[in-house]
């Protein structure tokens, strides 16, 4: 079990290592919506133009209303979340930074790389006082936790106060719309980062946004510099975003493939103890047995090197595919217990 | 003249100013190579996963093969240039650094921002001896001038020696391949951009590459964070630079393209005073209002604010693009003396 398999989009290894065809494999690996909407024509012209300012702009005004944040609200656009969270670090000095854990481990990796000193926290009430730049992931991956937002609010406040940051990282929020404070960017401490690819299933698109105070927006986007983020993805991102009878059935879907995803866990015995309609959590005695069993079915999901007991599993496309991993798992439990 | 109709790609701000339809506007305002080859198919995964490493790879290599670069180099993806040229300045402490004048003004301008002490060189010969970041841009964008490989070299080399970094923009080296020092990468010292979107006429797909010693490269790559360029971007980058019939062609095309423009000025009585095979440069008594002159006639060109008597010029995409630059040209240099 190799770092390649464990973070996502890595089905390649996985083929590598258990074989198989590339295209029997059901990859769960990730927390990706697996049935993105079909995608707007592209005008030619957007791969061959410098994207303009225009394009972004609708981009931007679109990922507004969707998320649901405010006129005040500065929105700096990337070629994906994971691009701000290696950015973020360094635009403010190195200090004393927190992130919550167990959750996305890019952003205290990030920020440890850029010498910020990163101490860990498990609820909000561990935050060391001085911590400058602290770092919440909600709904929280891998385990689905949400905050309560007044508490997210005051974190905010209180980090303000002492010119410090909460980077708000809202991945999965898209899903169920009422776990956002996307209505709160633009205050000052609150920085929101918003990625396209879960919801949508759009991951290789590469488009993500940060949402917050005008000024630290401008100095994210001058940091970039321009055109970051490609033409067509703008168009696509722009189109299905402002689509709401498109957006409103995708989170029916998303809805329904979560459900069919329980059935097939309950089915094969498991119940998950956390997760998001776009991921499931397990906790088992040998997740990693649990991994290669289901591996050796060439079924990939993600182990987590700190906590050998849990196995995080994205959503399953059809109820065919629920059909596999109820077996699969059965499966690959059998072999544990044996 | 606002900024936004001096910088590449703001073909809607001229409209908005200059009227017309935007398809019957002739944009010549950058060196984006007009007639992009066939786009290869995209498969739907694409857009819809994580860009995987092997996907990645193959971009790296078609992209080693397509410059002549050797195995010792080592290749930073980055969603265009543009964003390497952000980013680089954040790599290295600030400190004194040189940038070529006149030439492509992000340099110095990030450079700049990052907090380093910029002084600017018209020779390689007027380098200050304390320079530890030093950017070349060959061939010189926007008057097309060539430094000798030689010297280039030495310099590279003087800068290792005391820690220090030549960045050579070869954004334009394409076209003509025995311009590149792309060979060389991988040398100490030595940092080359590239870019995909000029002479594939491809500016919208967002990338880019730095060629250079693999540990600087790495570097780069870990501050953009894994799956900085689209899926579709590398698939296609990929395809394209592999075809060597089809870059050949491309290359032809150019050439033709670059006849019919040098054709189309002469015509007008004019003769460039520098440029490549995407663009040319005019130096004329007053080219603000040869500017003015051409945008009337909704043809978009870039003058430069500190050199009121350069004008640059794009390529036509056909000969009947030609006549009508003639016309536009002859009629705004009537204009201009009357």
């Amino acid at each position: 079990m190799k770092e390649a398999l464990h973070h996502g989009g890595a089905l390649d290894a996985a083929v590598a290592r258990y074989g198989g065809a590339r295209a029997d494999w059901l990859d769960l690996s990730t927390g990706i919506n697996p049935v993105p909407p079909p995608l707007p024509e592209i005008d030619a012209a957007l791969w061959a133009r410098l994207p303009e300012r225009a394009l972004e702009e609708r981009a931007r005004s679109a990922l507004r209303r969707f998320a649901g944040a405010g006129e005040g609200a500065g929105i700096a656009l990337a070629p994906g979340t994971q691009a701000l969270i290696a950015l973020l670090p360094h635009l403010l000095p190195p200090g004393p930074a927190a992130v919550l854990f167990p959750s996305y481990e890019e952003h205290g990796r990030a920020l440890a790389q850029a010498g910020h000193a990163v101490t860990r926290f498990a609820d909000l009430s561990d935050i060391p006082a001085g911590a400058r730049l602290v770092t919440l992931v909600s709904p929280n991956n891998p385990d689905g936790r949400r905050f309560a937002p007044a508490a997210a609010l005051a974190l905010a406040d209180r980090l303000a106060a002492q010119g410090g940051l909460l980077v708000l990282d809202e991945a999965f929020a898209d899903a169920e719309p009422g776990a956002s404070l996307a209505a709160e960017a633009g205050r000052p401490g609150l920085l929101i980062l918003r990625s396209f690819g879960k919801f949508f299933g759009l991951a290789g698109l590469r488009f993500g946004a940060a949402l917050g105070e005008p000024a630290l927006t401008a100095r994210i986007e001058a940091r970039f510099g321009p055109w970051a983020v490609s033409g067509p993805a703008l168009a696509i991102a722009a189109a299905l975003m402002k689509d709401e009878v498109g957006t409103a059935a995708l989170r029916d879907g998303i809805g329904q493939r979560a459900e069919w995803t329980r059935q097939a866990l309950t089915a094969a015995g498991l119940a998950p103890v956390g997760g998001t309609a776009l991921f499931s959590l397990l906790s088992v005695p040998d997740a990693a047995k649990l991994f290669e069993g289901l591996a050796r079915r060439h079924i990939l999901t993600r182990p987590f090197a700190y906590r050998p007991d849990w196995l995080r599993l994205g959503t399953v496309r059809d109820e065919r595919e629920a059909t596999r991993l109820t077996r699969a798992l059965r499966a690959a439990l059998a072999d544990v217990d044996g």
